[in-house]
């Protein structure tokens, strides 16, 4: 089982405290998984090397773009690379060399010391959905997002006992300016939350203000030298290297802060209609991608990305918990592990529209993908809906349930004497019940996992308590959770610096419209 | 990909097949999913050798119970086991020993000689719903089955391009007696499918009128030499073999047909709580009743079977789609595997009262499990809803949709020189776009498994039609097949003998109540 511990919110010292210690919530919080099975090896090691080979082709060949970037190009100069225009063309070998220096795994620090994370090795760390314009709740139905929706989820987060990280956009606030919502964004997880979280990538200068949060959240001593923040920067997929999502890793990585990088296939569109052909692609712009972070910073924290969705070619829309996108994602984290690399894919994927029964087949079948197919990091674990569009409270809390299945999985089974229950078994004997033995009664409670959410009760029971679907227990689930929540003690005085420094950058530039 | 056959029906020759060739639907049906991917082992080798060093240990000192079965405790005693009244004590390695002549993988044939199925080695069979005395359709609600509803499964089953068996008891027909409903029941799947079917257990003489009317069917010699049916024993855990089940044993394995050997297991009810202990008491089990099936006839074909739920230790219920059910499962298929058995288990099992989030997240959790834990014959693989309480055409038809997504993720993947797609790569380029290139035209109809069921439409069209849910959108294709079906052509003499087979044997005896 992953480390758990309990856990008591007080709002302050002395006499505040001890009021708050007697109505506070007491509730246990998991620290991240750690895997205790085997992974699931699903190409073999000569389709393997033909990737490999053909990804150096690649990059050798055809190159990548890094667009709009004229520093970048003298980086790629310097370190060898065969320059024409905004092409990069690297020799053979180079970008896997270059990646050498990134770590295999990294420490993720939070506010409170208990909730950091290491990314990386046989660990699974959980962030929620990231970048829905829209949200949909039973009760608003679907809408634009908001800075109050993307609290709620905030503090959903915080309140989820299988859920080891905040994320980063859980939704976007379309009612604040777009170069400014980055900073209510950033307060909000530091404030109403004390799980480590992602900064803002849609300008190199809204990764500086991340950083510079980060420092008075921290302390600037203890931001220079650990990591604080992971962020998701995308390859602009094929083999394109935008300026701006450059710019913010180039921020990061300079600061020693982690990225997560990240081709946004949807297959076919954006790579070929072949689950070979995509990882090789795949491959290549992670290479070029983490070889130019470690230009930046030699041993700068880095994440094999990979989100890929395989397409339905009659609408041209992505689909999500496909056997495609499961067998990307599979082959992704084995080439992810040959370069040593955290790796990061799946989540609760689906493109129904509705927290349905096709929105849990998808989700359902992009986790145990992502369980078993060894990811690192894991975006999206909750609350995503419609292909991303949407973020959904009901979907968060479904999908963070199951979440706790991952993790009794991930545990693997003991095989003790204690678990080869042979007393228990001479104690039954044939045609006997096992509810009243001993060893029942000594291991029941942990015997099994247990949801928080979903229905066991018996058909009259529940037909008399109105027959709820699962969307209903969960607005039920969510509507607890957000009146039980408690915000997360912090120093008053960093709380003032933080709301100084988001009063202060907002005012020095006038709103951004899209 | 598994192998697949385009199919046409007629309904007789000359003027008649002209007419039905014009009107008929063509469609194609899998044969059966043959693996090209690795299995999960999720248990390490030291501990399936102290399961199996534990089992022997249960067999030898507690023994197993042949209750109200004089005969078999004759068999036992000649085999050499230790007899004690109705307790069967099995010196160390007997069982195991007897189990070597059951066979690695059998054909069960159908009347359609393409939809015959190898159960074993490498192959998955699905075989839909098994047992529920209720169903529930979003028109009706929940009610008591009846044989109406019997004959829409069926057809229903007959019509599903993944499913490769008709199954058994679909529902239980209520409104027929049930010392007559096989009879029923299996003039249903004979005459309105031509899949594989199951035959009945519920008494030894109505295992003999199933092979009496498979004689009917294939003819009398052709049974003699072939099996044609393949049931279900379920073992009255724990260590309880009864009458009535070793009864319909008997009379399979004497015929040469072959049986699911099944623990029926709520965990920590009928074993202990733990998956370790569960699974040694899983494998005596299983080695008593098929060491058994050897004896009566050495070679019979048998299934190494478990059903094992976890349970909700609040209310008592069992649970379905959990971890600890998921590890069982995994550790079950190593124990068949060591054994050379053909291995049962799985399906689209579920708790939830509704085809909702819970159903399917329950669902897709076991499905999963059950293509990578090695699960040779899944039954339930469709139509299971309230713990198998109910049958529910809706998620019968959500199910089957989604067992595409296991034979495409069976098949593996191709790494040859058009899967690697290095000309698209080198076509398109840096910012450039699949959709019109040529490897895109030339591979997209087979390169993504596609949905039946699913919606991936637009928003705006998905709200302009109504915004339906899962269950709308199963309802609809339910009605769409319903309407569509047509009776697979069979020879109007057997179709004949078959129901003067029905008729005498209800005529022979009084309605039997319970």
């Amino acid at each position: 089982m992953s480390d758990t511990s309990a856990r008591r919110r007080t709002r302050g010292g002395g006499g505040a405290a001890r009021r708050a210690e007697r109505t506070s919530v007491s509730f246990e919080v998991a620290k991240y998984i750690e895997r205790n099975i085997p992974l699931t090896e699903l190409l073999d090691e000569e389709a393997l090397q033909i990737i490999e080979a053909n990804a150096e082709i690649i990059l050798e060949e055809i190159g990548v773009a890094f667009t709009d970037n004229p520093d970048a190009l003298n980086v790629w100069k310097e370190a060898g690379a065969d320059m024409s225009g905004e092409r990069v063309r690297l020799p053979k070998g180079l970008a896997r060399k270059l990646c050498e220096t990134a770590p295999s795994q990294y420490k993720q620090h939070a506010r409170n010391p208990d909730r950091g994370v290491v990314i990386g090795g046989k660990n699974l760390v959980t962030a929620p959905v990231y970048g829905p314009p829209f949200v949909r709740d039973v009760n608003g139905g679907r809408r634009y997002a908001t800075m109050d929706d993307f609290r709620k989820f905030v503090k959903l987060g915080y309140m989820s006992k299988w859920l080891h990280h905040s994320g980063g956009t859980v939704c976007e606030p379309t009612d604040v300016a777009v170069n400014k919502r980055h900073l209510d964004m950033l307060f909000a997880h530091m404030t109403l939350s004390d799980k480590p979280f992602m900064g803002s990538v849609t300008d190199p200068t809204r990764a500086q203000d991340s950083v510079e949060m980060c420092e008075i959240l921290f302390g600037a001593d203890f931001v220079q030298n650990n990591t604080v923040m992971t962020s998701l920067i995308n390859i602009n997929s094929p083999l394109t290297f935008d300026a701006t999502m450059m710019g913010a890793l180039e921020v990061y990585a300079k600061a020693g802060q982690a990225c997560i990088v990240s081709p946004f296939i949807v297959g076919g569109a954006m790579a070929p209609v072949s689950v070979i052909g995509t990882l090789t692609q795949v491959l290549a712009e992670v290479m070029a991608g983490i070889a130019y972070s470690q230009l930046i910073r030699p041993g700068a924290p880095v994440i094999f990305g990979t989100f890929v969705t395989s397409i339905d070619m009659n609408s041209g829309a992505p689909t999500f918990g496909t056997p495609e996108a499961s067998q990307i994602l599979y082959g992704a984290g084995q080439l992810a592990r040959r370069m040593g690399l955290p790796f990061r894919s799946g989540g609760g994927l689906c493109g129904s529209k509705l927290p349905d029964a096709q929105a849990a087949y998808e989700s359902a079948n992009t986790l145990n993908a992502a369980l078993m197919g060894g990811v690192n990091f894991m975006l999206h674990s909750c609350g995503w809906l419609e292909g991303g569009l949407v973020a959904s409270p009901e979907k968060f809390v479904m999908d963070a349930d199951q979440l706790g299945t991952l993790h009794k999985m991930a545990a693997g089974v003991r095989a003790d004497e204690n678990a080869q229950a042979m007393d228990a078994i001479r104690e039954v004997g044939p045609g006997g019940h096992y509810l009243g033995c001993a060893h029942t009664q000594a291991n029941f409670k942990d015997a099994f996992w247990r949801t928080e959410l979903l229905d066991y009760k018996p058909f009259e029971t529940w037909e008399e308590e109105g027959a709820q679907d699962t969307v209903a227990l969960a607005a039920n689930r969510v509507a607890k959770l957000l009146n039980d929540y408690q915000q997360p003690m912090l120093d008053p005085a960093i709380t003032q610096a933080l709301e100084e420094y988001v009063t202060k950058k907002k005012a020095s530039q006038p709103d951004a419209i899209g």
